[in-house]
C-alpha cells in the first residue's frame, strides 16, 4: 500500500530543492524507466497504474490512476512512474575532454547535450550554477538513459576553469574556424547560453576561441547550442 | 478596422489545409516577424495589440488583446502576429547537396534542420509527404528566419530519389563510418524518422549507407535526427 508520506515525497520531487535534499528524482514512462534500470540506476520505487500491461520493470507498486496523476508532472500520465536514486559519480579518465556549460537554460538543449556526451564518450559535464537542473523532467525526457553514463557536476565555472590545467576552448560566433585545426587529446569545451553565448567572466578563462564556419552567405543567425555542441564534439573525436 | 472575415482567415490558418489553400502562414512575436521581413518575405498583414511598444515592423494594424488572442496559437499571445505569403522558390544551383527527410515528425527537429541547411548553405530540402508541415507554428519558432532562405518541397521520396542523378547517401545506425570518406561535391543526404529511421521503400534507393561512429562504448541509444544532420552536414562541408 502506498502511504500518504510516499505520495507527498513524490509530489515534492517536482521541485529541485527536494530532489537535491533527498538525492532522488522521478522519471515517467515505461521506456525511460526501463532505460534507467538497464543503465544500472537504482530505483527506490516504481509505481504503475491499472493501464500498464507491460513487464520487465522488476518490483512495482500498483496505485490508482488518481494517485498516479497526483504524483505525475504530465497532463496525461502514462501508467509508469519511477523514483530513482541519483547515480553515484562514475570513475573517469582524467585524460579526456570535459564539456562545460555556461547558463544553458533550455531543458531540451541540456538533455540533448548529455546524450551527445554519452555518444562521443565524454564522461564529465560541468554545468554553471545557473544551468537548468539535469533532473528536471524535460531534461530527462531528452537525455534518455544517458544520464547514468555521464558525470554531471554543478559548479561556479570561473572557479572551475581557473584551476584547470587543460587548454580551454570556447565556442564564439567570431572565434577561429575549427576546421583544419589540430585539437589536443584533452581539453575543456565551453558552450554558452542560448541568447547571450559565453559570459564575459567565463570567457576571460578561455584560451582558444573557436567557431563553426558558416556557408549560407552569413545570413543564418546562429546555430542552436545543442547542434553546435554536436558539431564540435564530432570535430574533437573524428 | 479588422473585419470578421480577416479574423476568420487568420484563425483558419492554424490548419494546414487552409495554409496550403491560401499560400499564407502565420508567425508570432516581434523577433520572428522582423526576421521574416528582413529576409524579404512579403507580409499580407501585421497585427499588433496595445501591449506592443516596439517599432520597425512597417505598416501594422492595431487590434484588441481579445482579438489577438483569438487569432493566436499561443496560450499567452505576445503582442505581434504576422500573416505572410509563403516565399516563392529561390533560384538554386543544381550542383550542390540536397537534404531529404523521410517522415520527420517533430516540429522542433524540422525547424532545427531548416536552420542547419541555411547555416551550411544547403538551398534544397525535400520532405516526404508525411513529414511535419514546415509552416506549423512550432517549426517556424525553431527555424527563425531561415525558412526564407531554404527551398522546401514536399514530394513522395521514392519517386524523387528514383529520378535523381546524384549519389544518394542515407544515415543508418549500421552504415559505414563517415569519417575518412571522400564525400562528393554534390549528392542527396537522406535522414529518417525519429523512431524508425529510414523506411525500407526509401532505403531501397540509397546508394551509400553511412553512420556516425559512436565512442561511448556502444551504450548511447542513438543520436537525435537534428543533431545527426548537424554532424553529417558539417562532414559534407568541412
Amino acid at each position: 500500500m502506498v502511504t500518504k508520506n510516499q505520495i507527498k515525497l513524490v509530489v515534492n520531487l517536482k521541485q529541485k530543492k527536494y530532489r537535491t535534499q533527498h538525492a532522488l528524482f522521478v522519471v515517467e514512462g515505461e521506456k525511460l524507466v526501463k532505460e534507467l534500470l538497464q543503465a544500472g540506476v537504482e530505483p527506490l520505487k516504481i509505481f504503475v497504474d491499472g493501464t500498464w500491461k507491460g513487464s520487465g520493470l522488476g518490483e512495482t507498486e500498483l496505485v490508482s490512476g488518481a494517485i498516479l496523476k497526483q504524483m505525475s508532472s504530465l497532463k496525461q500520465p502514462n501508467g509508469v512512474l519511477g523514483v530513482f536514486y541519483m547515480p553515484k559519480p562514475l570513475k573517469t579518465e582524467v585524460s579526456d575532454w570535459v564539456v562545460a556549460l555556461d547558463a544553458v537554460r533550455d531543458p531540451g538543449n541540456l538533455g540533448t547535450i548529455i546524450r551527445l556526451c554519452d555518444w562521443f564518450g565524454i564522461r564529465e559535464l560541468v554545468c554553471s550554477m545557473d544551468t537548468v537542473d539535469c533532473y528536471n523532467p524535460k531534461v530527462l525526457q531528452a537525455t534518455m538513459g544517458s544520464i547514468a553514463r555521464v558525470n554531471i557536476v554543478y559548479a561556479p565555472l570561473p572557479e572551475f576553469l581557473k584551476n584547470a590545467k587543460q587548454p580551454i576552448f570556447g565556442a564564439f560566433m567570431d572565434g577561429e574556424p575549427v576546421y583544419g585545426r589540430e585539437l589536443p587529446a584533452k581539453g575543456i569545451l565551453v558552450m554558452g547560453n542560448e541568447a547571450n553565448g559565453i559570459s564575459d567572466e567565463v570567457g576571460a578563462w578561455v584560451t582558444e576561441r573557436i567557431s563553426i564556419p558558416q556557408f549560407g552567405g552569413e545570413t543564418a543567425e546562429s546555430l542552436n547550442v545543442a547542434t553546435a555542441t554536436a558539431i564540435l564534439l564530432n570535430e574533437i573525436r573524428r
